[in-house]
């Protein structure tokens, strides 16, 4: 029985959205290599291996560390942090660790302390201006692959590009617009060293652009991560349907304001985070209300969402008619903004068919 | 050696901010019952003991069950989450309980399957309409009472109010003015109850009001909980001075771009929360950056701000003349914009003393 907020997934939906991206990566002839940061558990990562995925993504050394358990190549999608030299040797001596260089100093450093090898992405900026090196930087970009070069034990892959201003759209179509800009930066590279590099792999990210765009030309490998779960934020955008997101957080009714149309709810800001989204209709939102159906959920109720939260309270803003269909002790299921935050801060998921799936 | 986002707590400025409040209470004859939500750690809430605190107050059951190995009189200031009845019963059994009721429902649940006596404090809303009856809801408020008096294992306690909108101000004045108005409202069940129930606590919370007034006539208890690390909420509330925030995190550099006058650090969402200000001065901030000094840090940096964060990235703006003096491998030390929020997720406390504090 439930009893406090509790991170529920549903297999069937996250299963379909796997296979749906793998099939999308197999079309596209694109190496399919994805960020598992979203869900950070190696149960949930068995059902990748399941659709022929053997490489992945992940976004800090310790996630690399709790993946090697079961996965031999491994991409770190951060910059390389010097003070963790330890650890990096640590896993490359094991496994196939990719690590992401955009300056002169951190491949400096990694030349002079290494003592395994590892592959080296140039982190490239295609637009997102986070990180990474401008496309045009070419005596940077030549500087790097020369120094390169003459280090064995660093061994040039290819460019790493993430269209994160992908995030900022709020239809398919700008999407598209975003994601074509992108490649056409990202294909320079191609353009300039690929006959120096033969080998050289073009790897590109975000759920939004791999899950709205059918024309990857050009790229050999996309490394989305949220579309095994989605949630709010990638519906708004235009990523996904809101009957493909596949987690949900069961949250305890605690207390019904039938004055205000308010419910409260167990469930607050160290369940879902504090992300947040501007929803077109209501403004912003933490979060969605769907209707219970089984073991699980089903589709969302209008205008039933998340108005605030709090560190341990959830406030519900509740259609009129919809007040009197929930009681104290009732569960009330939300889809959350940002189904990453909320599966880190929760650590361990529900399956709706009553398996517990741990994460890292 | 520091290598990754590293939350430190100065615990200099963490026991003068305790032993200012504490006197606070003991000027104003209030009883002092803070909220450990802030912290989450035993260790930390030794220091509360060492200035004569005997009892506290939490946000969740599991936070209570946490305490009773060192405290034995705990109120959670949540509303009663009737599906965790058996683990209200073990600790009832165990500790002085008491717990938020704010509805029939509830009350009638808990007579009829409580087995060792509970306090019960009445939820009222004294302004902030997040959860709680309205203070002049007096047909409410004497049906729960007399509900109280016939079941011996609801010992009633008293009112339990929260001037939770004292957030939204942005100074000392309108900080006062939300306090008086809550006061005016919360006294009013004083006014009414007092004959009947002389021993009636009221019971008066938020860390905003408790840091800026001075006038609790008629209060009896206070239950700041931030106070003890305070962060740049509270000071752009008007709460607290900069200097008196007493926990920063610590954040490896990782990338730098001049071109920009942005450094990248390894700190993000799942280390300082996705919680966010506007900042007076630059608009939506997630945290300020301050000079490290000695084993801990000093002055925050004029316009230096975490102006985004990622999952794991920080995006810090940083004035031009700034950019020289951070080189990658250093640290940046960022004041959290929400330190209890950050101290959820980082689990444990690095003191600039070298100790490492857990927490639940």
């Amino acid at each position: 029985m439930i009893r406090v907020p509790t991170l529920f997934l549903d297999p069937i939906r996250c299963k379909k959205n796997i296979a749906k991206m793998a099939a999308k990566a197999r079309e596209n002839k694109l190496a399919f290599r994805p960020h598992v940061k979203t869900h950070q558990s190696l149960e949930v990562a068995r059902w990748l291996k399941e659709e022929g995925v053997s490489k992945i993504t992940v976004s800090s050394l310790k996630m690399a560390a709790y993946f090697a358990q079961e996965w031999n190549d491994i991409t770190l999608a951060f910059p390389t942090n010097i003070l963790e030299i330890t650890t990096i040797n640590s896993l490359a001596s094991k496994i196939q660790l990719n690590l992401c260089v955009e300056n002169v100093e951190v491949l400096a450093f990694l030349e002079k302390t290494l003592s395994a090898p590892v592959g080296i992405f140039l982190k490239m900026d295609i637009g997102y201006h986070r990180t990474g090196i401008a496309v045009d930087r070419f005596s940077i970009i030549d500087q790097l692959l020369n120094q390169m070069n003459q280090t064995p034990l660093l061994q040039f892959k290819g460019f790493l590009g993430h269209a994160g201003h992908s995030y900022q759209c709020r239809s398919k179509e700008s999407v598209e617009a975003v994601h074509q800009a992108s490649k056409e930066q990202f294909l320079l590279l191609k353009d300039r060293y690929q006959k120096q590099y033969p080998e050289l792999i073009l790897s590109y990210g975000d759920t939004p652009s791999c899950s709205v765009s059918e024309d990857f030309a050009g790229i050999d490998e996309i490394r989305p991560g949220n579309f095994v779960f989605y949630d709010i934020t990638q519906n708004i955008i235009g990523s996904n349907e809101l009957d493909e997101v596949a987690v949900a957080m069961a949250c305890p009714v605690v207390a019904i304001h039938p004055d205000r149309n308010e419910i409260v709810v167990y469930g607050g800001g160290v369940h879902l985070s504090k992300d947040r989204i501007e929803d077109p209709e209501v403004g912003i939102i933490f979060g969605r209300v769907v209707e219970q159906k089984g073991s699980g959920w089903g589709g969302c109720i209008p205008k039933m969402h998340l108005k605030s939260l709090s560190q341990e309270h959830g406030i519900v803003s509740v259609p009129k008619e919809k007040m009197q269909d929930y009681a104290i002790g009732d569960l009330l299921w939300v889809l959350p903004v940002h189904s990453c935050m909320a599966a880190d801060l929760m650590k361990e998921f529900h399956t709706t068919d009553g398996a517990i799936l741990s994460t890292m």
